[in-house]
């Protein structure tokens, strides 16, 4: 992005909100940047970069040296502004001071494990196989890990690049959580590990990585002034990602404000205005800056977890797939592979309807379906906690002392099951922890019952399928089974997808699973009511 | 039941065991009863109710003033006996004294959760949605909580009253085991959960509460003196219940003798006679009294749990069903809706063809099958334990030290392999906790292993009947898998609605799911070979 | 074997080596041995035995009498060598010096239990039941326990003689350790539990107990000399096994060298030479000893724990089977059913097409199935462990430090994820035992979800392979279905049997699991496209 090419004037009105805008103009680096040892001081920067200086000077960040992030910068005068500085990206910059939010952030839980697959009896969804045939989650598909590994968990995953990337030190590299390349290595182009798959794209790792902030045109699409875009090579984009999701994700780094950068959202709560999930009165606190038709950011003047969350803790669409209208395929080119619905399972397939798109068919019955990600905002967007003001990090980022004696908010993304006095206590004392534990726990025994009756029938209902189909039941009634399987699938992925086995809304799990079930009894009933009925069933 | 209209001289040889015969004149109320202020005396009492003396005279509770728990007794006095007096029910009256035993039942264990599904992967019934194919449970049935929750698990669960009664509190009063209204509510008549069911009946809540004593005639029968029947409202009967099973269940409250008052146990054991599971040396040491064709209760010498327990956790029907003779509607006017068997898995299908009752047709293969309910009585009779003289309440309620110091049986009803040393060791010292604990895992290690292949062969069975019906095998050889089904679903569904993972009888358990296992493998066998013998099967 | 019949001078060259060879001519007993009331020195046996001298008196165990494990030596010696001495076999004859050892050998881990059946959702292999249908392990099939269980546990289990032996204290006999027939009890031939098996063989014993070390001529072959061979009666040879494997089967008793003797395996190291697992820089630290034609010993200069665990923790075959060439039945008299193929999951089906072998047709789908035992070995063998030069002794029998204060590598062994400490922190210190922990977990993790996987695609195999069937698929085609199914399924069961989840070696569990997966997959496709393209399943 050219900043010098528009009128410097022109941008006055946005001070307060352009720390990005002007980093937009700068080539980030991943190696440690050469110091610059000519040492150019704020009042030098802020003799062209004014809005900067507002947006410094009013904020908690006012002291600090451009050089802290920025480096290159004598070139960068003495060239008059047409050699770019550098911008470090490395999240250990904003760890010098905030030291407890960084540490808590990359902290490793040796108390878990790695690659817990959850296709397995007594895992989250038991029944994957079978019911997500023909999609690439069937290949290795993961209880996740914490932030730190959300990059190097992604790129090593079966499914990712059939294998190419994998742990440097193997089984003992699962532990560590540093720049990706330090753990990761690239087994080359013509490395393939048999039954994996090749899903990776450029978009989906924009929920993964702060990286590309700089180089990601607004929804993904292409321009010159972009290094990445949406139909990039998911290696190229995977080999320039360094570090998991960056502190500048959600707070400004200029001016500290709260804030998302992730454009799908963003579309997104534009897109639906006052009934949107963060919408209360009609309108969110989010005020979106549009960079001259590069890149949007959304400001907050509170800070807002569930809008923060919300860039990667949803529902998206990042891959190609198809229309219903007309069955074609929607490919990279078309924006429809970035997309944030913000819808919860209820409305989910008709918003997909209306967009025109599904992921993938089912290999047996070729119902059109939708893979879901983990929607963890709609499904906590309405609940109980949700109405109450309860936003996101209150329970996974609760208040802690740091080893400095101060009290921060973790970084280090917990699960409440596993601390519940830090998570629930200070809200919900009474019979303590272990009062709530058995209460966290009750709700997730309920709804995990009915996901696994979800899955028992909407299982029932692809065998059936077969059956009918083979058994020369009219395409008529196989078209409305496979239908009955597109609306449970939807109801019933949602929950599996979403991490918290229906904690995070009991209610709306508990409504939209039984209507799975009830449509997937609905297509078995049909199938078995129209083999039944041919003559050959009976004279047999 | 109106005493004055009996002449008072031929209750004579009753007393002693005359306490609720008289008390089932007296009018309770579930609310806190007014306080008697006149103050009636047990001398005024006793000049009409003499048999009431003598059995409190001879007994630990005979200093206790009548007003403890009779309330408006001066009003009753008064009135010549016209106006009834108030029998207070809530067990915290017992409580008052015997505080141990009191505190202990309701005692909420926090280390469990509710709800737990039973028909999950790593649940007690996995394959239960399969195998139950057409019965309530299968829209949600839960491992059992304590019995302080007795009453408000079953009010609360899907299928009792199609979700109309839910937690007051939300998920929050799940930890509260109070009076069933102040923790529950009614959302009313027209509230009613998608994939629910309505499968309540006043019988079943007659093993739940103790509330009805008084107002439900022997076996449930229509009787004007009676306020409830078999076929009242189960919505009418559950709002009348405010207490778990009461300690007048297996105590007397006058003269505090061991007793039991479930009706079809009653009916049950004299029915069965000599031969029944209680019997030792051709009788049990159980008397009956039959009040007037109201009511019996049945009072023993000396405790025997057995017996006692014995009055829930059997096999018993509740439900409508149908008659195996000519497949009509059993309904709840007739008195097999019920009904204690009191027989284990080995004859308790005979027992029930004798009868004429089955209770659901299977919705895939139509066989006609039991529902089992919670039979640990049948299950423990003749084990080794039983045999070995040890009762219920050794393992279940040992001996504790109460806060005042005094040794008591905790009424907490306990889980032995969670407390091994209060269950165990007592008898079982060698080898300490850990070897006991280990015994008990390795049956129950054993006896899952047997009801996992049960339900593996039950379930080809069903999907082999389905595809046999379907390729046309004579309804001759159906009814005989049908049969098959039948005696294989008895004899395995006995160990999953039992609690105790076999442990309770191991080698019944393996007897009678091993017979599980032949008669479904004998199905297959014979729906195979009548498939592979059509025609059509090798032809196509 | 009559050593006298051959020159003494011959026996010169094996001096060192020949221990168990002059044992050969001992009679042994199982009960304890009348002690030798005369005192024979050694100085009397070196008279004859001179190999012994050199052995012993080389050795750690040259000041032992010879009366420590030889009794009734006057009469032998008095006898001019006609008498046999007897050869006590109790391993407490160790344990006399060697307490450490001895005591760990037998100590129970009361943390564990036993007769935990595989074929359960949360088990080894889920879907054992169906994949293995038709042989004797689905009737029961249980994770192992210690070896001080190994006897007892193949005797008292449900498939060994169909429960003919049973606990004598029944389910509280499950944590005693001791000699076989102290702890078992024989019910009789004519005890039969209904669902059991008759799968005992004497071979299979072999690697279960030392008790037939001087009984058995090499492959259990016929042999005059022989007490029991490949095809005596089972039950006679169980009645006569008195304790488990023993310290006579890795350690020469007269000399100490580390040594193996299981027959099948020193046949399959001589066979294998210098492509063999154990090979280094083509050959092995074996020599190996044939004692006439009765039996061989293998004997090392150095410990190699991988050899002398692969006596047992090995794919073997011990039963009978049938000929891949012409279906012919494989019986006892044949050698083949003793037989270690010493090959991993990738040669080992090849290897059993040509030795003409296998073991059982699979009940659907009637393909020709290879049943794995324990490959550990196998596994391990090429991978990262074994590439380093650890050995098996390394992680499962770490150096402990005993009560008396000595530092000895524990004989109970262990599983390393349960004492990560012992077995991991020496070599892989950094990080912790949470850090080892996390990344054995990882492992099993990823390994159990392609195991889940492969047996969700033989099943579906199987399920199509009935379709195809009736559906009159070509007989060419089923032929191609079976043989991939033949594929798969060594390919699977190979990791199910093992012990380790994968952990042992990873990279060749990736490789044939997803091996198994494809070979599966294929095959439900060709089902597939044939039963799609029979004109019926259209036109129906």
């Amino acid at each position: 992005m050219n900043l010098h090419s528009a009128p410097r004037k022109a941008l006055g009105g946005l001070v307060g909100f352009l720390g990005l805008l002007l980093a937009l103009g700068f080539q980030p680096v991943t190696t440690k940047a050469k110091k610059d040892k000519a040492g150019v001081s704020s009042a030098t920067c802020y003799e062209c970069h004014d809005e900067v200086k507002v947006m410094k000077e009013g904020s908690k960040h006012a002291k600090l040296a451009c050089e802290v992030c920025h480096d290159d910068l004598s070139r960068h005068v003495d060239s008059g502004g047409t050699e770019k500085p550098v911008t470090r990206i490395d999240p250990a910059i904003c760890g010098n001071c905030h030291k407890n939010q960084y540490q808590s952030f990359f902290k490793v839980n040796l108390e878990g494990s790695a690659r817990r697959e959850k296709g397995i009896p007594a895992g989250r969804s038991p029944m994957q196989d079978k019911l997500l045939a023909g999609h690439g989650f069937t290949f290795e598909h993961n209880e996740p890990r914490g932030h730190a590994f959300m990059v190097i968990d992604q790129f090593a995953v079966d499914r990712f690049q059939a294998g190419r990337f994998q742990f440097k030190k193997g089984w003992k590299g699962v532990t560590e959580a540093g720049k990706t390349w330090d753990v990761l290595e690239d087994k080359g182009p013509l490395f393939k590990l048999p039954e994996s798959a090749m899903a990776a794209n450029p978009t989906c790792m924009q929920c993964k990585t702060s990286d590309h902030l700089l180089k990601w045109k607004y929804m993904g699409d292409k321009d010159i002034r972009a290094r990445w875009d949406r139909t990039s090579s998911p290696v190229d984009v995977a080999k320039d990602t360094h570090y998991p999701v960056g502190c500048v994700h959600c707070h400004d780094p200029h001016g500290t404000q709260p804030r998302v950068v992730r454009d799908a959202l963003i579309q997104a709560i534009e897109r639906e205005g006052a009934k949107g999930l963060f919408a209360k009165d009609g309108k969110t606190d989010l005020k979106v800056i549009d960079f001259r038709d590069f890149r949007k950011i959304g400001v907050m003047q509170k800070t807002d977890s569930r809008m923060m969350c919300a860039q990667c803790h949803v529902e998206y669409n990042c891959n190609t797939g198809a229309q219903w209208s007309d069955g074609k395929r929607v490919g990279y080119d078309d924006q429809r592979t970035n997309h944030f619905p913000l819808q919860n399972a209820k409305t989910l397939l008709a918003h997909y309807k209306k967009l025109d798109f599904y992921d993938f068919k089912h290999a047996v019955t070729g119902a059109r379906l939708i893979k879901l990600q983990h929607p963890e905002t709609e499904a906590f967007a309405g609940s109980a906690h949700d109405k109450a003001g309860v936003q996101c990090h209150q329970c996974h980022m609760p208040k802690q002392k740091g080893v400095d004696g101060k009290v921060f908010s973790t970084h280090g993304v917990i699960r409440p099951l596993a601390e519940v006095k830090a998570s629930c206590i200070g809200c919900h004392p009474k019979g303590g922890v272990e009062a709530r534990r058995y209460e966290i726990e009750t709700v997730r025994n309920y709804i995990k019952g009915k996901m696994r009756k979800s899955e028992y029938w909407i299982g029932r209902l692809i065998d059936t399928y077969v059956i009918a189909k083979r058994a020369g039941v009219t395409e008529e009634v196989l078209a409305k089974a496979r239908e009955k399987h597109e609306e449970a699938h939807v109801l019933w992925e949602f929950w599996t997808a979403e991490n918290s086995d229906g904690f995070h809304n009991p209610e709306l799990a508990r409504e939209t699973l039984t209507g799975a079930i009830k449509a997937a009894k609905d297509g078995v009933d049909l199938l078995n009511q129209a083999i039944d009925a041919k003559p050959q069933a009976a004279s047999k």
